[in-house]
């Protein structure tokens, strides 16, 4: 999947680029801190590509994932995704999730866009 | 994941690693040759994390996959996993899944076991 981060250099906005029933596998660049927020009616995967991802975790210690680390937020769990320096990461979730979830409409909010 | 992988060495028996909504995160060491079948009822998606995989397609080109590449083969589609050398594989399928799919069962038909 190294080439299809090759094909676009925003952060914090995913490009999908597979679909598995109904749900669609995202490519995105990470860098700085994302907005807390919760996503109620579905778990979201992370699986780092690349570099070191930390998830802030309402009310318990963060996550700090590596290359290679995969991790499962579950539905309704406040996180706060952030990295140091720039991660590359791959997301699964439902169709239709938006990534900043429950969070008030911020210039984070970003639509899906599919990369191939 | 390669910690992960340390846990274990038998081939083609899917250890489960992680939840996601109703889906199960599995990982994989393959080589050889798997049986032909498909999964009526689910696409099924491999990435590969170590290693080469080809998957036959029943009527159309193989596919060669490399270290970071993924895949999802639709629901209903005959295929063939091969690896001439031992390959780690993450697969992600529905809870409840077989790994021979709709093939008669066989030697190779493994029941999942959790690794945590």
């Amino acid at each position: 999947m190294s080439e299809a981060f090759e094909l676009f250099t925003d952060q914090w906005s995913p490009k999908a680029i597979a679909r598995m029933n109904d749900y669609v596998v995202k490519l995105v660049r990470v860098e700085g801190e994302f907005v807390w927020h919760a996503h109620d009616d579905t778990d979201e995967l992370f699986l780092v590509l690349e570099g070191t991802l930390v998830i802030d975790i309402d009310g318990e210690d963060a996550i700090e994932l590596s290359t290679g680390d995969l991790f499962v937020v579950p539905a309704g769990v406040s996180h706060r995704p952030r990295a140091e320096r720039e991660a590359r990461v791959l997301l699964l979730e439902p169709s239709g999730v938006v990534n900043t979830g429950d969070a008030t409409t911020t210039d984070l909010t970003s639509a899906v866009e599919w990369l191939v």
